[in-house]
């Protein structure tokens, strides 16, 4: 391995020293200041983003304002401090039979948090992406695995990450970048025992191996990994009947947006057969035909693509609505359509993997209980949609309870790609969508997955953290004896 | 088995359908309910108790007020409601580039939850305990998997449930009850798809094994174990020099309370050498002394507790200060006091195990450094307590920091038996300690364990669940646009 993995854990180990009393204050001056010098870099950023990732400027621009936004997002969070979860019972020196200490609590940091960049968001999911913007927000230092698809541009990102520490006098070991494509450093990285949480955006394969090395540890350490997900769509029928073009058009560009490369991406549509499924059917395939080729992120995810998308065409009883295009460039990603019966669909589990790619398959059900049964065959989500017209939410009403027990996030009348960072989001799901459907990896909730609760009894209120102490000097809401309060 | 888990799990999986849309007011009014029954039980249950576990009355109608209260208390933070998280972002249809979805989210039940009764709390921690009260609070049905060393008591309290569910209206598999001592039978029901939570309080051995069983499935889910802690006392060189004998009396009080049947006994005393710990070494051991010999829970309790003392006291370096009584009883456990030199606890790892029952082993270090290295090296505690006057505090503040990172709770000045059940209790740490350090067992927020977020987006305000409609009908706390409110 080209890195001392010891030598950086340790400085990640020392650093958390310093950064996990590190004041709200200055942890919020130090991500904006990440922000700050990532727009710095200018458009070279963008242009060494668009070389390895093939995706286009205005992508890229776009993601470079989440990206920062996101950090000063957290900066924000940081200072409302109600992620602290401040809670107080003051002591009840007369109460009968047994006087009641003082106790209070609140989230402290876990520790040297290792983060794995994602290819498919070389900027808000990598470098300063979303897990670390929310790890350093909770004062945990982290250590970055760069992307091997997007090296320079993570290379350049943590340079301003860098030049932020330094500029706010936090000790070296607060961010730290190793890159490398070998296995074992990732796992080197995931079984040190510095390390105390792990972020990981990408396949089920990989999220899957990181969790099996953080379990073999001596002592196990969380893993949150996104591994994707088919994100089900439920076309009801009144909808299919009143908006069927409509509905076929915003579908076609949900399924080719960022060539398909979002773990959102509207992999399977459930619908119950009509003839309005039938129009609806051959509007997105003619609304799909429509669309240019673009380049993918890389050739083992083109590739991968390309052999996944012709085993699922070949599969028996599965019918192509929509043929991808034959002649294409390298990295170039035809977009495809097909559809296949439920009972097909439910006596084959391959049909129910995700195909990263702009590809979806339209499952075709002979009536809403048929329906029912495939949406909950597929496992755990990120995101299930419903579709329906006022009509049909009414006589459908009871689908919401299966909706919320198959994924993260519940849509109506939208697509599932885009994720707002707010504070209501919540990126995750059930297994195997994510290997912890408690948290999120999108929002300033993405915070809560490095913290843990202490709890502190008749602590002199001078060594109390400041969250804790009586006269409440950070102001942050505090429930003190039951009561919400600042 | 003698049980069909088969069909106990899918009765289970039934009410959780209309258990999980159970309002907050009729699952208060069953925790109210089943707290009555359990009361209208009356001396009977005492006495089988008493009968079952060897514990005097005193301690056990103490326990069963506390079992009662538990109820009660998490009846009302039902309808408190913070623990929902409820959370809205409102739409921003005129935002520039993209308008903003309505986007909302709160926690809702995850499924059906199986618990294993704890012995050394018949009541509060077994059938009718924290997690059982924490888990139906949540809206999650609950199999309770009863001790074996206990079963009448488990099977009265069970009644007592049952009838309460029964006068509620609510169906019957909200709250099951299944007894045996097979592995097999707690292993299928930690395996059964159905499952989605567990909660266990118990040995380490015991709690590894369901994490495994966990971890096998499909699906994997989480499990909450409590599985022991030494709980390290440190007592800092002033506190021995004022307080001494003081210290010994509720120290030996704390050591013997329960027969040392404790998760929170105070195992492991560490304390720098002087003349003043040597007043203090004897001090303890005469205090222990003079206490009686009581029975404790079962005859597996009681061997296991005679033969690792006896390995520890005949541990190379360990000196015996307080030698237990050879004559007992059957059942009865003689307390006992050993002490080592740091160097030799250090080298030894044997040491730092738990050893359940009334037994002690203080650490003499030579310097407060060398105290902190013995601190560190014995893994995650729930507890850890730091003995000291004010002028002990002022000179090793940092020792704080240091406490925080080895247990979940600190306490100051106290002795770590007694643990209080109200809001600001976290009755968990880092691994060893429990499985999952960011969650607490005792307390209201041990509800947070059998919860997971959903996020509905763009949701008719008709189809929303009451906590996230527009209108607040359920009148509780919510984040909204940023902003707290009711």
């Amino acid at each position: 391995m080209s890195h001392d993995i010891n030598a950086v854990m340790q400085r990640a180990q020392k650093a958390a020293r310093t950064y996990r009393n590190t004041s709200p204050a200055d942890i919020a001056r130090f991500l904006e200041s990440i922000a700050a010098e990532i727009e710095h870099l200018g458009i070279d950023l963008i242009h060494t983003a668009m070389e390895e990732s093939n995706l286009p400027e205005g992508r890229l621009t776009g993601e470079r304002g989440r990206t920062c936004g996101q950090l000063r997002l957290f900066a924000k969070h940081v200072l409302e401090g109600s992620w602290m979860d401040a809670v107080i019972d003051k002591a009840m020196p007369d109460r009968k039979p047994f006087p009641r200490s003082d106790i209070r609590r609140m989230n402290r940091p876990v520790g040297p948090v290792v983060v794995f960049g994602a290819s498919n968001f070389p900027l808000a999911f990598s470098t300063a992406g979303g897990d670390t913007a929310s790890a350093l927000a909770a004062g945990c230092p982290v250590v970055i695995k760069g992307h091997p698809a997007h090296p320079k541009t993570s290379e350049m990102v943590f340079g301003a990450m860098q030049k932020a520490a330094a500029d706010c006098g936090l000790p070296e070991g607060v961010v730290q970048h190793v890159s490398g494509s070998e296995f074992a450093l990732g796992q080197a990285l995931v079984q040190h025992p510095a390390t105390q949480g792990v972020g990981f955006t990408g396949s089920f394969v990989g999220g899957q191996a990181l969790m099996r090395y953080a379990q073999e540890r001596d002592q196990p350490i969380p893993v949150f990994a996104e591994m994707g997900s088919v994100n089900p769509v439920i076309f009801l029928p009144d909808t299919l009947a009143e908006n069927g073009d409509q509905l076929a058009a915003s579908y076609a560009g949900s399924i080719t947006l960022g060539v398909g490369q979002f773990c959102t991406n509207p992999g399977l549509l459930l619908a119950v057969e009509s003839p309005e499924l039938d129009h609806f059917q051959q509007a997105l395939a003619a609304a799909l035909a429509e669309k240019g080729l673009e380049r993918m992120l890389h050739l083992g995810i083109q590739e991968n693509y390309q052999k996944r998308l012709k085993a699922v065409l070949k599969a028996k009883g599965v019918t192509t609505v929509h043929e991808p295009v034959e002649e294409v460039d390298v990295l170039e990603a035809p977009s495809a359509l097909a559809t296949v019966p439920a009972d097909v669909f439910l006596d084959n589990p391959h049909l129910h993997e995700e195909i990263f790619g702009p590809f979806s398959l339209l499952v075709r059900c002979e009536n809403i209980e048929q329906l029912s049964k495939v949406w909950q065959a597929v496992g755990g989500q990120l995101t299930t949609t419903i579709m329906g017209t006022d009509t049909d939410l009414e006589q459908h009403a009871d689908l919401l309870d299966i909706a919320e027990q198959v994924a993260g996030r519940v849509i109506f009348n939208g697509v599932p790609t885009g994720v707002e960072v707010c504070d209501a989001m919540i990126h995750g799901g059930p297994w195997p969508s994510t290997t912890d459907s408690r948290f999120t990896s999108v929002g300033t909730s993405a915070i809560q997955r490095w913290l843990r609760p202490v709890c502190y009894q008749d602590c002199p209120d001078a060594l109390l953290p400041n969250a804790l102490k009586e006269a409440n000097p950070l102001g942050i809401w505090r429930k003190v004896n039951g009561e919400f309060t600042k």
